[in-house]
């Protein structure tokens, strides 16, 4: 699996994980500084208090290597198992300190990273066997979409575009302000890299044609009820084998097989990062050695 | 009800925004660049597609403010209000350029921020009559806290500190690490500003006896059973008027009621900021006249 | 042509140019601020002193309203114009001490940009009638890849990918890495977007097979001699019509021509942002109205 | 050699670096990402592809350094040495990721800097012998100068004043301004510090004469007719020895020898960092040991 | 004593350091890089030139570590510690060049520290045996609040708020703006946290009574003669024993024990911060082992 | 005067003035925000408590316009002025809240500077007549080195060099670590731009010759007795009529008259920016008309 957050070059992600631990820290955790001697060492345990597929071991990691790079973090289970409710997914050891100031944003990570590789899951398992792609949206938190789209990939799912920048994908509302599908494409196409795609979301055959007519790479079926979908995507596969076809629009657990079994190749469900259940995860402390009063 | 994001110094949510305008337009709205008009101006009405409280009108009004400052947001309702699905929540006209660059962002701030106050104001509701306050947590999304803490209140609900730096608040972690209670909150006394609260997790009465005996502001009941927890409240209002009374853990909509007739002074919800529903917004765009093709 | 600079979203370049007025002006522009008085208001000229095609107008309306809103810029000629020795490109008029501030520095960019625009010019002309893009690389000078490739446009030439994230491009490196250009294709299809391409590299003609049995989605033949790169992309358009095919490697003015005869797409030319000469441009001021010493 | 940018504190170098990788990288380097092995180590080789003067070896190291701290990077040739085509200036070992992702900034940055150094060389081996400095101007690359300026030095050059701040420079336009050489030196010395120069440009005798009346710290002579240009420098010399003579305008390799002889102290070349042909330089990849497929 | 700034967390004021150090050194520290052989390795002693009690020692480490991570700081005394004139406060080894570079910010801030922390002591002193608590004010030097308010704590002395934002502070513009006090403190009340205190400023014995009525946690009487400060503490102790009681206004050495014995809790002066001497502090080197010529 | 802080390009200020903001109204201005009706506005006057000369007034100014455009400032006198006690300086109209969140910052900023300038200008009185000129030094607090050179300029002061950039300057240290006064001119010279000066510290008459006699642009006559001063400076005025001669060490204001008799051209002072009183400034506000509850 590709991982171009947690890789080589996680610059950007340290970054922003200070920015997040300011916006709680602001000008000193007073609490800690107060009460818990300068010196003092501990062992923290981080358990899940319910089952999930696990996501964010490696942001957590990252977290509290911010905070205090002396902190030892292992990780007992990898992103992607599933873990039943107690179990221990990490231990840190280090600073008590530092591991109280660090607890809050990588709970608050892994909860909510977790979550959505639990969904994501459940969309894939509901698909097994089918040879289709279950894939996310730009619908994601402001701030967080490489860390929610690895979440995805955690899951089993795959990404769809990463931002505005990536991929041309011509919606309603780009239709109607360039005067049709054939005047989008041939706009799009005679001004973008020879190395993107173009993706033409259609809502009826008609659409499908013109998307066909004019050489889209990607074809979106957007909210087809079944029957039309299957002819829509037997069209396409028909005229142009290369080309692929994506359904979108009120996927739902209960009816993501069914459209599946529609013959498109790329399934994209919003809900996967903006409507997910977090995972409880919790930091038990165990103070070590003590320190001198602080 | 206050606002300090909103008000006279909103710098760094605008700050916010462009960074969060990066993360999705990076280096370029390539869709809209190249099939949308130059000059081409467009009317967009944004509508809700199911009923809730809407909270976050001011933070779309500033992302399209930030794209574009010759946009002109109207608001249609006030951000508290109830309204069911359908209605339209505002307009923005001007570049169909920016209105489209600006969308996905204005949507997803605003989707979550309303599905916050929806689900507050169900705890609130719950609440109907009684003299209790009920307030968030820090679990709250990370680079999120203002907005988030905004749409509580939007919600009818109130918040409880800011961050680490603005109250002290003890916990069963900062218990065991200063050797008990007492020693635990002489020891912040001493240090902190005279102008800021203590706070104590209590379990027990006895931690309750305890945290009164050594003065804290502020007692916060954890997880305690409605009996248990009945008595620890009156115990405390007959020891120390003055001292406030928090109740929290494992507070759902069907317990709330319960927890705030034990006589409690406020109630926090972990669950407001972290496991929430948004609520379906969508953006409908009308181009309304041409420009030059770009 | 689409533009993402110089949009509807161009913060990032306002900073940009900011930070570049910070490394000439440091703390402060001491021969205006010292010899000039304030209040001076002047108009100032800029003219070619060599023929060639313009670009960066709106590049240098921005430094001069980065410096100070209150300048009027003026274009005289647009981007992508042909100008001869002695044309005056634009006027600036307003504050003295502005003016020579800003000079410098929308100077520069102007000279650079026109510097490629004007190269990328004499290859386009070169290819005059013949079914082929010409593109740039990603050896541009480090901070100003959006500047050299919206120049590169102005210049009548189209963008290779943006960068490392927005299209896969497998050289002989990576082939090596992974074992195999089946390997490569295939590790990279099951990992990245669907919305992505992948471009692979091939310098013989079982490299071309390969990437073709694999299902690229463009070929780059390097460096070939033009009858193996007649026959590669004979090829690859006989099997498969879709694929791109990408000519790259020792490009020159007087052998453009005879490679785009091979029938390939696309050409693509590091040169183009790396070995250009400026185009000298100047300012001069007409003093207008006087201040009181400064 | 003096060395402000590679010495004791380079903090802001290493920013600069790695806003350019995020230019270049954007949101991952999704070839190497899917296509190389996780943990697959290599050795990379640098090499020119021409001849010239090497200039940007620790700037190489620092891009190498900032993309991954465990890349061990060896210099086999020393900035300022003169190279034939096929030399290996450089080897670097470590992650194959790693070494791929840093590898076009490093080549880019190294390319320019060889670029001006090799030029600057060709202006100081012109000149051997003679009691001249040769020097930059302010027409470098914006977000560069502080690169350009070095490999000036790098290629046995020297500087010009770093920018409007460390230096009065008063040019035609400021004399306009002040209403002449005499009010514009006068206003300016009196309200810099005493710790700076002022350097006054001068196209006639008359300019000279008033440069010298009124103190002038440097003369530049500027666009000067040699016979006019001999005449000038001895009037300087014979009235203020201390005073420095500096010629400037149109300075080419073939008349730089005949400038100098006319009796200046230093000779400011523009052309030096803005037109220049940058050497081409490689770097071959050896996979060493493999990895866990990614 | 607790330390928000030098403990765990620091990276904020490493940023602010970085940027200190930055408009020190700008473009470079000319004057060692040119004169300082390069490799010159140095022992440098820190010593006061005038007796006081010393803070900044930990920040005076930062600036060095932060110049050069390879120098090494040896504190000789600890911050509080009074020392006599001459006193060796600490010595740094390492790179000459490094040592020059850091001097003088590490000295500017240690100066000013031990100024602050000098004058603070002076007041403590004059307290000694009551049981009154000596605190300061927002008016501090923009962009050092948090190192003078450590040297205040240093000097024996306590925090007041850290900013407008962790209490409400109630003044005469507030009240006036607000109607009265009750009415300021029952509009805060309802907004705030229930983890904020509010303080109430009042000048005479009614508004006293008004701010007890509406339970201000804090009152603070501002400028108020003795025998009118005794009636009012006294008021305040009578009334509701768990209100803090602050003095304010026109505090100095020769008043401030009379000022403690009107029985009030905490008294704050402005001056500790706004109007200080600053200890002479030197930093003198001891080349020790030479280096190649620069 | 020139002025490069309030100029043509004054970005730099206004970025410094966000973040002093931000140090203290972090996360809000809670009491303002919640006791203030929302759309109060008011008048308010700004009025120093003590005499002396004002400093600071376009950085006030400047202080509201970013906390909120819409505030109109009016300065009532100018920078430089003298005032006694009680004059209104300046006043500020429009929202309430605004005026409060920007009070303390202005007033902490104006008070300072007006400190400095009240200093240097009782220097400069004492020298009334002379041929002499007072300058600062690089002891000034960190952050603020513009800000109060500016107001030394301002109290009739001149400026030293801005940083470790912009001048040479070869103290002991210096001198040790180069081996000798002439090898550290030498090694400077031929290393820094022609356009940069060389000072250097001498405290014998043997290092006036050493420095005369390698051409040094500025000799600084270190803690000398006057008669040495005075037989220092008539040895280099006798030898180099053009080098400047700079007294330093021990400068108060019962003494500064004296050294300038000595013959000497500058005299610097480090105790003008660390040493100084704050004049007391006060903000009065007036509330106008009422705004809705907020």
């Amino acid at each position: 699996m590709f991982d171009t957050t947690f890789g080589t070059y996680n610059h950007a992600l340290r970054e922003q994980i200070r920015s997040w631990l300011a916006e709680d820290i602001g000008s000193g955790d007073i609490t800690t500084a107060t009460t818990i001697p300068v010196g003092s060492q501990s062992t923290a345990v981080i358990h899940v208090k319910e089952s999930g597929v696990i996501a964010g071991l490696p942001v957590a990691r990252l977290v509290f290597e911010v905070v205090d790079p002396a902190l030892r973090f292992q990780a007992k289970v990898s992103d992607g198992d599933h873990v039943d409710k107690g179990t221990v997914i990490a231990t840190v050891e280090g600073s008590t300190h530092s591991l109280l100031t660090g607890e809050r944003l990588a709970l608050n990570l892994m909860q909510r990273m977790s979550g959505i590789a639990t969904k994501t899951n459940a969309f894939v398992t509901a698909l097994e066997g089918l040879p289709v792609r279950l894939v996310d949206t730009r619908k994601t938190t402001p701030g967080h979409r490489m860390l929610e789209k690895y979440a995805v990939r955690v899951g089993g799912g795959a990404n769809h575009r990463f931002g505005l920048h990536d991929a041309v994908m011509i919606k309603d509302n780009h239709i109607k302000g360039a005067g049709g599908i054939r005047q989008a494409v041939e706009a799009s196409r005679a001004a973008i890299p020879h190395t993107m795609k173009i993706e033409v979301e259609a809502e009826s055959l008609e659409q499908v044609e013109e998307a066909l007519a004019c050489g889209a790479d990607i074809i979106m079926l957007d909210n087809m009820a079944p029957p039309l979908m299957t002819e829509a995507a037997s069209l396409i596969k028909s005229r142009a084998p290369h080309v692929i076809v994506e359904a979108s629009g009120n996927v739902r657990l209960d009816t993501v097989r069914t459209i599946a079994a529609c013959g498109v190749d790329v399934i994209s469900v919003g809900g996967l990062t903006y409507s997910f259940n977090a995972i409880d995860i919790s930091l038990d402390l165990n103070a070590k050695k003590g320190g001198a009063p602080s």
